[in-house]
């Protein structure tokens, strides 16, 4: 969403505030509540979302006060000092700037500002990238599609991310970039450093047409979104490529259905058409990996996912459930490796990405 | 160095071998010892190194036989399977491709195969990223600095660090490319990813003539590589930019000093002339930084550093380490923020780069 759009969102809970004040209300807004009890599993969304409840934040109650008037100073912040410039923040550098708004605005701590920052999430209905709070960077992307973005000093560049030694690191300009160009017809995303290397250097990015992402263990949210942006872009499928173990399974669940904490805007987060490409558990056996023993917590992960509504009807996924708890064991991706260099993106990802009927396949 | 030296040097591991052979004696290598004992701290090189001490490894002992194969299985893989070519793997990955030697050669565990790489670099005296054994990426960079590098399919690239959105990420092409040009005269490494976006958003890059290094916490050895290989091209000074607590300014140290753990390899990893540049103690009330207290924790770090040679002849340092216990505080860098976006740009950067004589101060 447009810097002016968001701006126009803002003013908006300005505007209810003054508006109440002019009919000689007491000045309230309304909030989505993000209590456990609102969250709900949205079966065609396939995702957690936010339930009807609000609550209510309310200047006539005097525990309110504050909260309120940091939130509209948050929201003033954002609309004055970050929407049409090129600066994004952290949260943890909101949490210090706010030291400038006095003793009576500024956060006593940083779950405070994180949680009011959360409020107006879910009251405009965008994720915080968009009001230019952006996560930390991690992970990075290589495959030929063209970013276009404004560089610090306002100029507009584009750049394909072959043009770079590592693939390019995955900030906050990245995450946002408008896609120019796409001549990949797929994206893959990786769990481990290794094996996003390992993949570019046996040229899987053009065997397969594919971007490759490098998650570096869960994605970030960042990495999400340029993941969701480029599958919105032409529908373009995402596979993700995780060590076998219920952890690794629930990395690309996070990339397909969000998580329960980001309920109020997975939505705009979430992948739904993601695919969770293997390392399965039914892989273990089939490519004889070396293995380890699943531990009490694997084994704990595994009941706990069993549990939750997002995996609940996807046959496949509660099959491979089974299978680790059958067979007690777990691998790396990296195993793949006592094949060879080549293994990987000569058999392993064509056989896969067959199964999941990936275009060109 | 080239791969053909790293070639010529792992041959000379092999005739060594077949020389004592031909002589009818046992075959043995020699390997300087990496125990604690024979780690000492060099005044002159301002690193810890290793001692005279070396171990025999011997293939008349039935104990040491295995471990020589694999050292000499090892030397060759890397020999024929990643010298001159574009390949380079994890240790992780290395530990699974020795699945495919045989039971008499793999490795029973990733501790032992880390190890045995670790010999190898202390026998050729340079660091496994020459052997093309890289680790894990971590990091970024983004600055006038232009790469020269091989793309997984061999073809020569040039690129800009200033032409990414976000900087280009520190993998193993990166670390280890080809400066073919440096119009920056400092590097500024900084510990959060939060101030580095600030720093390329506030344009430090272009204010400072700096390249700007995003260490991410504590710097991976890929991002120690390309500090110090920045610094070698021309005598570029280094700053490190980190939270005022012990732990930030270890992270600026391990770029300074190296690693224990890395003696034997030190000379090749740490940049001596590299200076940290704060956030300091004094700086905390100096600023007027919003502060924690300091835990038990930090407080026993500092003891721990107060005892470390690598501090004991810098009266700076050790000064910020006294006066972080007098105040029992610490800060963050980002607590910088209270003064609004510019002012570590305009006030505190400049402040600090001029105390520590750099170019252009």
């Amino acid at each position: 969403m447009s810097d002016e759009e968001i701006s126009e969102r803002l003013t908006e809970i300005g505007e209810t505030i003054i508006q109440k004040v002019r009919n000689d209300q007491v000045p309230s807004v309304q909030i989505p509540s993000r209590t456990t009890s609102n969250i709900v599993y949205d079966d065609n969304a396939k995702c957690y979302v936010l339930g009807e409840k609000k609550t209510n934040r309310d200047a006539g109650n005097i525990r309110h006060v504050k909260r309120l008037a940091q939130m509209l100073k948050v929201a003033s912040f954002c609309k004055s000092e970050l929407m049409g410039s090129e600066r994004h923040v952290t949260k943890r550098e909101l949490y210090y700037i706010s030291e400038s708004w006095g003793d009576k605005l500024k956060f006593k701590t940083q779950d405070r500002s994180d949680d009011l920052v959360e409020d107006i999430e879910a009251m405009i209905g965008r994720p915080r990238e968009d009001l230019k709070i952006n996560p930390k960077a991690k992970g990075s992307i290589y495959g030929d599609i063209t970013l276009k973005f404004k560089n610090p000093k306002g100029e507009t560049m584009k750049v394909n991310c072959l043009d770079s030694a590592d693939g390019q690191s995955i900030g906050p300009r990245t995450c946002e970039a408008d896609i120019v160009e796409c001549n990949a017809d797929k994206v893959i995303a990786i769990e481990t450093d290794g094996m996003y290397n390992r993949l570019m250097e046996e040229n899987a990015h053009e065997k397969f047409n594919a971007v490759l992402v490098n998650l570096g263990g869960q994605a970030t949210r960042a990495t999400r979104r340029i993941i969701k942006r480029i599958n919105e872009l032409k529908d373009i499928p995402a596979y993700v490529f995780t060590d076998s173990d219920p952890w690794g399974l629930h990395i690309a669940m996070v990339i397909i259905a969000g998580s329960a904490k980001s309920a109020h805007i997975n939505e705009r987060l979430a992948t739904p058409d993601a695919q969770w490409l293997g390392v399965t558990a039914s892989d273990i056996k089939n490519y004889k990996l070396r293995s380890d023993e699943l531990r009490d917590v694997d084994f704990k992960r595994i009941d706990e996912l069993k549990d939750d509504p997002r995996y609940a009807n996807d046959e496949r996924l509660v099959n491979e459930l089974d299978r680790w708890e059958e067979i007690g064991k777990k691998s790396e991706q990296q195993a793949l490796m006592r094949y060879g260099f080549e293994y990987v993106v000569d058999e392993y990802l064509p056989a896969k990405l067959e199964e999941l009927g990936a275009p060109g396949f």
